[in-house]
């Protein structure tokens, strides 16, 4: 007899990422459809049930064997009532995606914040594993963060808990953020950040192997910094050490509020490695009040992409267990 | 026949406060012991249980009407095992407080950091009234903090969650802090930091009326700065206005973390009121994501000095009733 499956989605702005995961959180089978976005994201609950349906065909699967589904959305969501209060890149505004999609796959649905479903994936399976108390940073083209206390994740009294890309790291004259603030971490420390800070840098006029790099390719990328720091640049260097500090700042100051035991960063940018983890961990050690520095070790995420649905799959086998 | 009651115990460095309390959170009867420093604080949990005794004895009350004991120590805590990690004003290491109370009293106890429970006291019957999320900040000699996130406290991996007042606010060329580190939000929003601020504004020779009351007193407390604001002195309000700075991005900075419901202001510090929230409240607003802004309450704490016992007798009564 086949084990019963556990179903993880990540809505995101280009691509739903499907998978089934057994209730261990080991992926059997992984799948992507793209996102229709027309009619203000009106086509995605029936797209996913029609996903889900296609590969258990394809598979020759039962329904029967779907335990439920956890699915992680853009955007600040409300939990119990299964709402999303707002996902600005797909168009859904309140919108009741937990209670539709049980409608349409007949299966429970558990909903959460994308983020936060990536923070629960590297507590279950990843570079987070078995820590209750655990701050996921996600570093891609924007800054997102989930918070685990007391082995459950913040959502907050809005469901704004968690948003780490948008904690103030430059006071006065930061640079203008897309949620209408100036100086948020998201503008340093994000891959556009990190290109943002770069060009600032190159156009103080100062030598760096990076300026022809720009002008080779008419544009620079965060992965083009990170590969001027191994060959010693000094204005990379630069970047990096600002990058670095911002980070190490933030998520120190984060701590001596929660205490957590790991620090797991994630998203595109952590795959710089070492490169980026060691002097963050230097500021990281510099701000953390003595007993919170010892009790923290900061991790590369190990999960990638895979975080989310696996997430997802701990809500619904959390969820359904309670 | 008469009601059942909750022993609240806020253990300070001169002072052990006492309160039997109801169920409901009022206080029936207050009163304080000193603190027996001596002998690295071997005396505290038999001086606890006389007092207890007395007090019954002198109201005539059965010891069967007490369900329990909820004490605060000034330290981090171990609450599973009932451990004071470290008071480093009472002498205690590694002391199995809950244990050895239990013993003398024959009662139920449990324990928590002095300034966790002070957070729960406001949450319960204070300022952070039904807030399951709320941090709680004291200004008061140093700076101490509590965090709740999902009605739950913020412990922490080894029991520092909650350390508000190591929150590095200055990272480069702050004032000392006892914990070892510079430019600690204690060593700026506490009593003491506001008179060493007030200090160097002085110091760089600038009229006030402060340099007034320096001469005429031989120091300066915060009181005399607020007061000062009062009469519209231009550097007590450069003072705070520099301390409502640090500690409005602070707790900005932990509340796009943590989206808290309520922000309670507490200790000594905080009788200051308006002259201060006013400030405060500015910077919060300019540094925090606009949905926690709008998800967020900052108030003055309202029990005083009662917030520590209380919260020890929501303590009692919340693991009881586990």
């Amino acid at each position: 007899m086949e084990e019963n499956l556990l179903v993880g989605v990540d809505l995101g702005g280009t691509t739903i990422k499907l998978a089934f995961i057994t209730e261990q959180g080991v992926i059997v089978h992984k799948w992507e459809v793209p996102t229709n976005r027309d009619e203000l994201g009106s086509y995605i609950v029936s797209d996913i049930n029609d996903a889900i349906d296609e590969k258990l065909r394809e598979i020759g699967l039962k329904k029967t064997k779907l335990l439920g589904i956890g699915m992680g959305a853009p955007g600040p969501v409300n939990m119990e009532q299964g709402l999303i209060y707002e996902a600005v890149n797909i168009g859904w505004k309140n919108y009741p995606l937990k209670r539709l999609l049980e409608e349409a796959t007949d299966l429970p649905v558990f909903v959460d914040n994308d983020a936060n479903l990536a923070a629960l994936g590297e507590m279950w399976r990843g570079a987070g594993e078995g820590a209750d108390n655990l701050i996921c940073v996600t570093l891609g083209t924007g800054v997102g963060g989930g918070i685990i206390t007391n082995g459950q994740i913040i959502h907050g009294v809005n469901g704004a808990g968690g948003e780490i890309g948008h904690i103030t790291s430059i006071a006065e004259g930061g640079a203008h953020c897309n949620c209408g603030k100036t100086g948020c971490l998201e503008t340093i420390a994000s891959a556009t950040g990190i290109v943002r800070i770069a060009l600032e840098y190159i156009q103080k006029g100062q030598s760096s192997e990076l300026s022809k790099v720009l002008e080779a390719n008419g544009l620079l990328s965060a992965k083009d910094v990170f590969e001027a720091v191994k060959n010693n640049d000094t204005v990379a260097k630069d970047v990096i050490n600002t990058i670095a500090f911002h980070l190490g700042l933030a998520i120190a100051n984060l701590s001596n509020g929660i205490n957590p035991e790991k620090i797991v960063i994630g998203g595109g940018v952590s795959k710089a490695g070492e490169i980026l983890l060691q002097p963050v961990k230097e500021y990281f050690s510099k701000f953390t009040f003595p007993r919170v520095r010892i009790g923290a070790e900061i991790k590369i995420a190990i999960l990638g992409n895979d975080a989310g649905v696996i997430g997802g799959a701990w809500l619904v086998k959390n969820e359904l267990g309670k």
